[in-house]
């Protein structure tokens, strides 16, 4: 797969099949995320790759408890209705929160000595997109770590006094839905030259990859 | 190219050329970041693109405070000899501190509402992946944000105020070393199945990219 069809197209893919990930593409995904430069090159991480149907039903239960927790602080009083974006977002992560327990894989990144995150993502987003060049959809999700992390590790024997925090919860499966680049706020929005706020002079010719291409 | 040989090779390359980058490429390393995910979509970043060379000089001046502070504290008392890979990296890392001036392009994201950093730094890898793609190298920094992040603000004009925060200055530049894939700790050792402590059954096949194929 091209670089760029990747970048542009791996985006939040929750609803996903029960179908089980061959081995090969786990061992792929896992040997691409580690290829990630990480502080020092410290590569303080550990990847909880987890197939174990008892144990994904018992995670799931968790995110669960997690989904509700963020609607219930977070999200409190959040109008969806006048957002559609927004509201297909909710749907497709309460879809996920209903049938967690039937998704194939559950990769679980955890790190230590790394306040800022700076040193996991890279190498979380490169797992998800390997699972992209091999046609596995993947999503973000942290709601375990933030809202059940004491349990997470009970449930998966994590050493919390060893400094060991979960990073994410990436639940992974062949997607239900269409591969298609998001929508997104477009760059000449979010982007300043030299200073905050100085606008660039210079607009997107082309985009690198488009769904029509 | 490839997704994969972007994914192997995309590495800290600390060591690059002052040569100009043009700005096709600076706008398609931005469009290919804003794809990334970022929770609830809500694209709560920002990013300052640096190629005004007074403004460069000075974060380059705060980059070799900041450098300072990190060897006097994080640092201190590491023993790099007995380690030539640590020593490998501080060289460069030496390199970049003394030369950070003629780097010929900065990109500073910032963020808010992302406490572990899972909202940035998917769009940060991706913008450095697509640099990759084009044959320009970048580092991930983050001691700017750490030991200057007031200065940093002053001299770009940041409204620290409203809850931005700086997640990383990624010096950009064509490199003077060669791309290859980086020296990583096998995933047979970071990687367990199910639970904390139990190794994989498997062992990784064969990487889908490497330096001789």
């Amino acid at each position: 797969m091209d670089l760029y069809e990747a970048l542009y197209t791996t985006r939040a893919m929750r609803r996903v099949a029960p179908d089980p990930i061959p081995v090969e593409a786990i061992t792929l995904m896992l040997d691409a995320a580690i290829r990630a430069p990480s502080g020092t090159n410290a590569q303080n991480w550990r990847w909880v790759v987890v197939t174990d149907k008892p144990t994904i039903a018992a995670l799931a239960d968790l995110y669960r408890e997690a989904w509700r927790v963020l609607n219930e602080t977070v999200y409190a009083g959040a109008d969806r209705s006048a957002n559609p974006q927004m509201q297909r977002v909710f749907n497709s992560s309460q879809w996920l929160a209903d049938n967690f327990q039937d998704v194939p894989l559950v990769v679980m990144p955890f790190h230590r000595n790394d306040p800022s995150g700076a040193s996991i993502y890279p190498a979380v987003w490169n797992l998800m997109l390997a699972a992209r060049g091999q046609g596995i959809g993947t999503t973000l999700t942290t709601i375990l770590g933030a809202f059940r992390n004491q349990q997470v590790a009970e449930l998966v024997g994590v050493p919390l006094d060893k400094g060991w925090s979960n990073a994410a919860a990436i639940p992974c499966g062949y997607p239900l839905g269409r591969w298609g680049v998001a929508a997104r706020r477009p760059v000449e929005e979010v982007v300043y030259v030299n200073r905050w706020g100085e606008e660039p002079g210079w607009t997107v010719p082309e985009p690198m990859w488009s769904s029509e291409s």
